[in-house]
């Protein structure tokens, strides 16, 4: 579900055909598409724009959870047994939606065998990634989640290219909402990157090269920022 | 994927149905159904016995996922894009399984609308599932993940109703892996929780009356084990 499968297009059709008839929805910056815990029965699909998936602590802590862009889809909680979402969905940016009923979602894909092999796919894909993140907040540490992250998120909505390095544009606070640490932890660990010169930090948005990142996360010496042997910004 | 739904008999159908051509499998306790990383090309489905599913950090640390029994399915990194499984499937007694080929899963549920619903839904409560695990890690503290993970448990195959009680058959080790806390930090709160008479322990085992876990979970209190409003145990 993170990413743009290859065969997504067929996805795309189905929230398309005139027989689902989505209701379109034009989503300002800002808005609540769905509350966390209100009724699942819809799924939305991004023509334009961006949406953020977060859960909510009783407390008010906020987790963030998927970074989604155009020809991706969310509210899957609406095609499980779930009588309500496990995330709050917000617009990003101004965002142009498909909303169907997941119960006609469901009949049409069950008349089109490749739209619901699709479906089968991504939602399977999505278990996969949901684990791999609960195994990432057990095993990994913080600076290791970090680089995670931005790895994860340099290929979403919230990130564009720039010669050879990513822009990814979140605030520390939103980084570290995504990581599951201290907007503080964050800004320090962001700090050591930019001493390493693996990132360069500008407002609300981090520069980093991908490949760079990715070494940093293979190296022996770990994520710690301090590694020499990482190739460096240009 | 962690509870059998409702309408699961049209699943267990398609595994049963000559034209997908399970293969049975006979399971001794131990046996390792496949490796974490292996070639996903499978799908379970489980006869009798138990099957845990569990992630492996690179430094060997486990985690516990899910432990499933008669009538649920696993192995669904094969119905998604990823090429290796990304948990490790281990009989946890004697078990009997059918398996699949995904590709012939998906192409006889495209022909059984019916079957092709039911993989949705209960693909799409899995991620669910996994999202609220991921929530938890971040948002609750260890002695709160403890009791969340006694009474998700409390409905699997390691447990079984004695009386108004359920005894669930976990070490404080497997406990303390699907935590994701250490062993001892575990065995301290079980501690704390028998003194408060929530929880009584024995060889392997946990016993404890589900609906006092449940208040001791909502008690504001917390769950630190010395809430003296919650029904102690019978």
């Amino acid at each position: 579900m993170s990413q743009v499968a290859d065969g997504f297009r067929s996805l795309s059709d189905l929230f398309a055909s005139p027989e689902v008839a989505a209701e379109g929805i034009e989503a300002p910056r800002g808005t609540v598409v769905y509350e966390q815990g209100s009724p699942a029965t819809d799924v939305f699909f991004i023509h334009h724009g961006q949406v953020r998936l977060y859960q909510v602590a009783p407390n008010g802590e906020a987790r963030l959870v998927e970074i989604l862009g155009p020809g991706q889809w969310f509210g899957c909680a609406a095609l499980s047994d779930r009588e309500g979402h496990v995330t709050q969905a917000v617009a990003a940016t101004q965002t142009q939606l498909s909303k169907v009923t997941a119960d006609r979602l469901v009949e049409y894909a069950a008349q089109n065998p490749a739209a619901s092999a699709q479906l089968i796919k991504q939602l399977a894909g999505g278990i996969q990634s949901a684990r791999e993140e609960a195994a990432r907040l057990v095993f990994q540490d913080c600076n290791q989640r970090l680089v995670s992250a931005m790895l994860r998120f340099s290929d979403s909505a919230a990130a564009t290219q720039q010669g050879e390095n990513v822009v990814l544009h979140l605030t520390h606070e939103q980084l570290a909402q995504a990581v599951g640490a201290a907007r503080e932890t964050i800004s320090l660990a962001l700090t050591e990157m930019r001493h390493a010169n693996v990132v360069r930090t500008g407002r609300n948005r981090l520069i980093f090269n991908r490949e760079a990142l990715r070494q940093l996360a293979t190296s022996p010496h770990g994520s710690n920022g301090k590694s020499h042997e990482v190739e460096q910004l240009a």
